[in-house]
Order: C-alpha cells, then structure tokens, then sequence
C-alpha cells in the first residue's frame, strides 16, 4: 500500500463495489456471496444456454479498452441468444485477470457491462474472478428463455427454403484488417476516414439481433448468428439441416463503405464472404412465409435480405455463384479466431 | 500435416469426438452442434447454478496430466452444488488451450471429464473452446437441482447453532506444500512416504461432498464448501448469517498424515486451519438437530465432527480457541489461489 494511489479493494471489494450491482438486486443472485445463485425459467417457458470466451491478443487487440472488452463479450453471447429466438435472462461471468488489471480497468469494465446490460435487459448472476500469469480473458455462460417449444435451430433447412441475411456482411472482416494494419491486394481499403471509422466500429461493438431473433420464432425453419464468415457458417447450417445450399454473391447485402472497399478492390470479395465477427443473423423459411418475414423484420427495426436458396445437394455443400449463377470458388469457406 | 504424426482432429473433429460423447446423447444438447443448449428442471425442483475457473499454474501445477486438471475443474464445481445440497445436472464448459495441447491431451482430459462424470451422474450440455497463447485454462458453469424451496444458504446460521465440519481438514494444504517441495517450518512434513502420497492425493484430486450435502438439506440452518481454508470460510459464513463463530482447533478432524505431521511440526496448525483445497463441507445446525444429523451423516456415509458452535458476536467474527478455551491468534486466517 504505498502513498500515492488508492488502496486497493481485493476480490471482496471488487465483488461488492464494482458486480453486486450488475445484478440488479435479484434475490437470486444472493448478492454474489454464497456458492451459487438460482436459476429461474419464467412459467412456460424454456431456458437456452450458450457459452462464449474471449482471450487477449486473440479476439480483441491487447490494448484494446476495457470498454471495448465489455461489448465484444457481451455481445458475442447475446448474439448466439438472438440466434435462438431467445430474451436475455441473466449470465454467468468467469473472468481471468493478470495483477496488473487493476481496480481502476476493473471498474470501467463493469461499468460498461452494466451500459450493455440496460440496453439489453439482462442482469448479471453470478461467477468467479481468478488471476492468471497470462493474458486476460473472459468466459460468459448465457441464460435467455423462449416460449416452450419455440427454440430456433439450426438444422431446420430444408431444400427449397429461402436464404437470408440480417443487416450487412462483411464490415467487421474489413474493419479487423483495418485495425491490424493490413491493406487489402491492392492497397487501402476505405474510401475515406469516414468509412475506415464505420467498418472498425463494426469490428469493435458487435451488435446483435435481438429484436429480430425474438420475431423470426415460428417463422424461421433455420437459424444461426454469423461469428465465423457467411459462407463457412452457411456450411455449418446446411450440414445440421442435412441439405445444401447455393449462396449469390451479389445478393448478399453489404454497407456502403463495403461497397466502395470492394469497388476499389473487388479481390475483397472473398474477405467479405468469409471474413468473422459480422454477428449478423442466418437464417431460412418456406416461400410463403416471406410476407410474414417482411412484417416481422419491419417490426424488428432490422433489415433482412434474401442472399440464396436451400437446395437438395449433399449435406453441408455450399455452391456460391455470381448474378449469372456461375460458380465462384472460395479459397477460405471458413475463418475462424480460435 | 507431416508424415509422422495422425492427423489433426481440428475443432470440428475434437468435438465431435471427444466432447458430444459427453453429452450423453441428451437431445437438449443439439450433439454441441447448435449455438445453444435448452436447460430443462426436473418438475418442482429449483436449478442451482454455480461457476469457477481454474488456470495452468495458479490452480494446478504446469506439468499436471491431463487426469488430474479433469479432476479439479469438476472436482471444485461439484463440490460448490455439493455446499447447496444440489443433485448435479448438468453443465457447461469453455476451454482456452494453447497449440501444444494435442489431440493425445485433449482426449485424455476428456476422457477423464466421461470417467468423473460417471461417478456424479452429471453430463456435458454445451460450451465454447477457443485458443489463447497464455497458459490453458477452464472454465465451468455448473447445474444443480435441488427441491424448490430447499437451497442450502450460506447466510442461515444463527447464534447457539452447532459448527460442524465433515471430512477431514487440512490435508490438501499439506498435500501441496509436499508438490511444491517446501518443507514444513521445522523440516520434513510427512512421516513416511505413504503419508506423503495420501496427503498429495488429497491436493490433487478433491472430492465432492455430494451425498453428505444432499442429506442436510431441511437440516443445515447454513453450509459451504471450505475452499480457501476453514477459518477463513467459516468468516464467510458468520458474516453472511450476520453473527460471530467460536472454533475449537483441537476439535478440528485431522487424518492420521495431519496428525502425525502436526506432531513432528505443531506450527502447521495454522496452514492446518488457514491453508485451502479442502473440498470439505462446513455447516451450521440447531443443537435440536444433532440425531437427525448424526442419521443423515450415516445414510450419505460421510463423517462428520462438530468443531464449534456460532455465537453473538459481531458478524464474520471469529475466535478460534484451543481446548480450554483459550483464543489462538493466526497470522492468515483466509487463503486464496487467485
């Protein structure tokens, strides 16, 4: 304890000052001061669980913000929610931190996370806090209900089943490449600063579709949330459908600044394809559901397009094709962090 | 992909081969093929929910096998819905593993998560596994049920309630000072090598106390699990029931390693009393209770000892007293690995 700095508040401090209060008070969060919090499904209806970490120097840059730590953690888990029609509920939190987090990054974590919370709606649980001799890193165990029976899949496909996309493809690919440095083929990749702020935005606060998810219930017959890239992901819902499907390349929807990054460089094509972290939803259904589709996205505030169709070929094979329907190969279907 | 080794399994593969396995086939859990899981409660039971993370070299030693990091991971998430008098469910895992954990590790430690689970009756529901370029880590969300209403609580105790503690304490402290290679402060801790080998293996692979906390729910007015040393967890304990505690040392049960090696070097009582990893269970109940105690202790075959009684002091006071009565100081009641 030297002179000059605060004194620090060690693991019960944290816990009282900086995450009891993430839990807005529930009762069965017990304050986070016993072994364990209870676990309750609102009646009639079920509870999804999903499970995401995120590690330093791998999913976010090592100097990245405890800000920016925040709204890729949470935001990473409520899109797989989203992903399943599901509302927030509440979330385990495991973090891993070196001593030289200390309260002051700790306290603008938790300040962000209760910022992201309130837009969401959710509440933290419970969880632990270990130090680690590594880089810091975060685990999130997620809790959202849906009503009993109305879980969106992934492996409802079936041939015949319309594709579609939520919102724009590939701005955090473009806007990951801009963080590290990296050009495109053929030089810079934004038009303009204006461009290079929007695409690294997208990369840095994912952004998930919870409001949508929660309208395609009943109406989806597949579903997933694009983490990985559009085209090794549809690969991923086409094999848990059992069927194929056949993507069109200019069908898939992108930004503006996108859309002059490709201009400038059209090689970009295939990062936009199957770049990660767009967080955006997949998703398909009957034909005649897609006036049913149209006023459930405009109830969702979230615009949806429709990139491809679902087809008969063997399981899990994804043919991407130009306007004219020819082929395109991908060098890379699938990218994936770690 | 060299000539010599097998071929990578990939994240696909291990899940596939490895984890879904663990699942037990359980249609809740998609085959770890889908964004989440569904979490289902048995009809009028409650679902206890608890986390904790361990990290390469802060929990278990660097070189530990596979086995034994299989072990601890569940070993210390059991024993918390073992503290709440949980029947374990279910839960889920995510795992940050650097490149030379190979397919040969990850399968081991899997198949030591299939063989502990066996012995709990729980399965594997979901989770995530990402790399990381800093030692592994592992992290659990662990699922309970438990008679709705039936919860054991931390906060429960009340003054003239009895303090008990099952098991034995002491021996895991002793068991790591032995896998570090520190001596005791007068030499040698151990009597002889089989001394030294139960002690290590109390350390090493913790048992859950599941049967003994599921027999005093309705009977325990408090309990918790001693992780961090007894008389820093019964601190907990008082505070969290709002009264004082008195512990009795020479109450406290020793094995006979403990009690050999206490009386080669009676300084180790303090690392008896203070040091962690017990996995025991530390409970609280009305004198009125001590038969239908001593039964339940005898249907989950479980010892268990009275160690000292809470009192009206102020809350997480405690006085820790030798046999007649007369207060010991300890240098560091709590202990804490990260």
């Amino acid at each position: 304890m030297t002179g000059g700095g605060a004194i620090p508040k060690g693991e019960f401090g944290r816990i009282r000052d900086f995450f009891a209060p993430l839990t807005g008070g529930a009762a069965d969060s017990f304050g986070l001061m016993d072994d364990a919090a209870l676990l309750r499904a609102p009646p009639g209806t079920e509870i999804a669980v999903t499970a995401d970490a995120i590690v330093q120097g791998v999913h976010y840059p090592p100097d990245a913000p405890p800000e920016e730590v925040a709204a890729r953690l949470l935001g990473v888990n409520l899109s797989d929610l989203a992903a399943k029609g599901a509302v927030p509920l509440c979330y385990m939190l495991t973090m891993q931190l070196p001593p030289d987090r200390d309260d002051a990054w700790v306290g603008r974590f938790a300040a962000a996370l209760a910022d992201r919370q309130a837009q969401s709606g959710w509440r933290l649980l419970g969880g632990d806090s270990v130090r680690t001799p590594g880089p810091d890193a975060f685990s999130v165990t997620a809790f959202g209900h849906v009503p009993a029976g109305t879980l969106l899949r992934r492996g409802g496909a079936r041939p015949g089943d319309l594709l579609y996309a939520s919102g724009t493809i590939g701005d955090a690919a473009l806007g990951l490449m801009l963080a590290e440095g990296r050009p495109g083929p053929d030089g810079d990749i934004a038009a303009d600063a204006a461009d290079a702020a929007f695409l690294a935005e997208r990369f840095r606060l994912p952004l998930p579709r919870l409001a949508l998810g929660q309208a395609l219930r009943g109406l989806a017959s597949a579903c997933m949330d694009v983490s990985d890239g559009l085209a090794g992901d549809l690969a991923k819902l086409a094999a848990a459908s059992g069927c194929g499907a056949e993507l069109t390349a200019p069908l898939v929807p992108l930004s503006g600044a996108a859309r002059r990054a490709l201009a400038r460089q059209p090689a970009l094509l295939e990062m936009l394809l199957c770049g990660g972290d767009d967080y955006e939803l997949l998703f398909t259904l009957p034909p005649a559901r897609q006036k049913a589709l149209a006023a459930a996205a405009r109830r969702a505030g979230t615009p949806v397009t429709r990139i491809g169709v679902m087809t008969a070929a063997p399981a899990g094979e994804v043919r991407v094709t130009d306007a004219a329907g020819r082929p395109l190969t991908l060098a890379r279907p699938g990218y994936r962090h770690g």
